[in-house]
């Protein structure tokens, strides 16, 4: 890594809060992390918000030009973009710049950049994302990948997102004993489609793969899963379908409780409990998926993201890096695992 | 159907809790639906738990020997156990002595045996199994399909399912002007999988189906779709998981409500508005799937069905005979539409 601090590059130009918010982030990030954040852009744009927020200490601003919009198909775009700032940030980890890249911009093409500009982790075929939710157990989140990146897998890419996961669960968050499960809609090894049933055997068969078999729709928050993979089409249907979830609790929690007689009195002496309950049905604490199996830290965030997403993506990044999350994947493909 | 009242033969041996919970629920329906209820299972078992819940009315029971287990694959099984209590369902819609079959035991199963007894419907390659969600708009529920049936699935198949949705949407639920949306990981055309590529151009091209576009995981409870329908291993996962999230929020719910000095004060004020929230998020209201596409009338009820779900279920199936789906997706399929 070279410096001491972890020097993260941020998209200032990727989502649709940008750049406003995620300057905003990046901020706080520098301020609150350990972290030398790197701001990628239109240097116009990005000063205009940096004067807008305002800030203590310097940060840098890495000029680009252009992005790549939502509609736009990647690989043609990156191409005829070759100095826009998803491009651009990459460039900065390939050149030794910066540890790491957070991006609120088109996932897709965040994806292929890193592809492009970084190549794959050897062993691996297809980088993936996960994405981290809380489940039914306080304090023991669930690992779910690929949310988005390859929306049609072959069996072994699902075998290396769960290789890939697990590590992940371990040294990043802590599981001293993931527990790994196949998206599937039936515990038996036999249900499926033609994808699950195979990967089901390839998980089974391979002894550094925690694997405890299949998890179906309402085992995913249940806490006894760390890793869940799946293909990117189940896998982000999934995860949109979450965050969207929990705010039609919340709305009917909020059209529900102050009705009638006693209601508001209720909600009044509630309040600090309804505030918490917000808190944890609420998604935004995430920051975002790290893009696991490219050869660099790259966060993927919401195109939503405000600036507490992109520090938390900021923050994600930099546990990624402290944790040596590269080098152990590196390594695990290394020293293949004998075979049962 | 020959006689006024709807004739439902309801598999008495299927579910985790046959016969005493199915039993109970047939009853219900006997009772307050006009229907004429046969139950199909082990005769003592079934005299049993008629005698246990005690009855006014006469209930008619249809012997059978044995169940197919969870484990088992459907189709040797069903082979192997002519007598089974879904075969023999089956067989009295098939001989004209019933108008409709509701079962909580092995969906496959039910589904295999629906199409070895019954058919499919002409013009349709592969039954679906829908499932109805509540949305955000209180009164304004979603139908989800396929939830199972077909983990497999080619763009005609979703596009069929697309027209079946739409009829149901129409005469079941009642709505006059359904829309119809694809599940997929993106707004644009291009987006998603094969699958979700294809089938979006075959659901543009079809002007008898109200096709609005992509429904990505966040729009699926939002109310703006009717209809929306998928591959029968993403819609499997979806339910699942839909089912099980609301168990969740009210788990956080009761932990986080009672908490503190007010909490308890505040809980007591509000419990019945607290009860209606418990209602808004609870899934047992809905009975189960229509299974659309074979040549009968079938629900099928989850495994771990209670009496409320079979009483719903054979709700469903009344709904279902008294606004003639059968004739109206056959009739679509007799007039094909102009294609544009």
């Amino acid at each position: 890594m070279g410096s001491t601090r972890v020097r993260i590059a941020i998209d200032a130009m990727g989502g649709d809060n940008a750049p406003a918010e995620i300057v905003a982030g990046a901020l706080r990030a520098q301020e609150e992390l350990e972290a030398e954040v790197l701001l990628v852009g239109d240097p116009q744009q990005v000063e205009a918000a940096l004067k807008h927020h305002g800030h203590a200490s310097p940060i840098e601003v890495v000029p680009s030009e252009g992005t790549i919009e939502m509609e736009e198909e990647p690989l043609p775009a990156l191409r005829r973009k070759p100095k826009a700032s998803i491009n651009v940030a990459m460039d900065l980890v390939k050149r030794g710049r910066a540890d790491a890249v957070v991006s609120a911009g088109h996932s897709g093409a965040a994806m292929a950049a890193a592809l492009l500009r970084l190549g794959r982790l050897s062993g691996i075929e297809r980088p993936a994302i996960g994405a981290v939710l809380p489940t039914m157990i306080a304090g023991k989140p669930v690992l779910i990948l690929d949310v988005g990146a390859n929306v049609d897998c072959r069996p072994t890419f699902l075998e290396q997102f769960a290789l890939m996961g697990t590590i992940y669960s371990q040294y990043v968050l802590g599981n001293t004993d993931p527990k790994v499960g196949l998206l599937n809609i039936g515990e038996e090894p036999n249900k499926g489609n033609e994808l699950a049933i195979q990967t089901h055997q390839l998980l089974q068969e391979n002894p550094a793969i925690p694997f405890i078999g299949n998890a179906e729709g309402r085992d995913v928050l249940s806490g006894h899963f760390d890793v869940i993979v799946c293909d990117g089409f189940a896998g982000n249907v999934l995860l949109k379908f979450a965050e969207a979830v929990g705010e039609v609790a919340l709305q009917i929690l909020r059209e529900e409780l102050p009705r009638g007689l006693h209601g508001k009195a209720g909600v009044t002496l509630l309040r600090p409990n309804l505030k918490r309950i917000k808190q944890r049905m609420d998604h935004a604490e995430h920051g975002g998926g790290l893009l696991l199996g490219v050869a660099g830290v790259c966060i993927i965030s919401h195109g939503s993201s405000q600036s507490p997403t992109i520090f938390n993506a900021a923050r994600l990044a930099k546990d990624a890096i402290d944790n040596q999350v590269l080098d152990r994947i590196r390594s695990s493909y290394e020293k293949p695992a004998v075979s049962s």
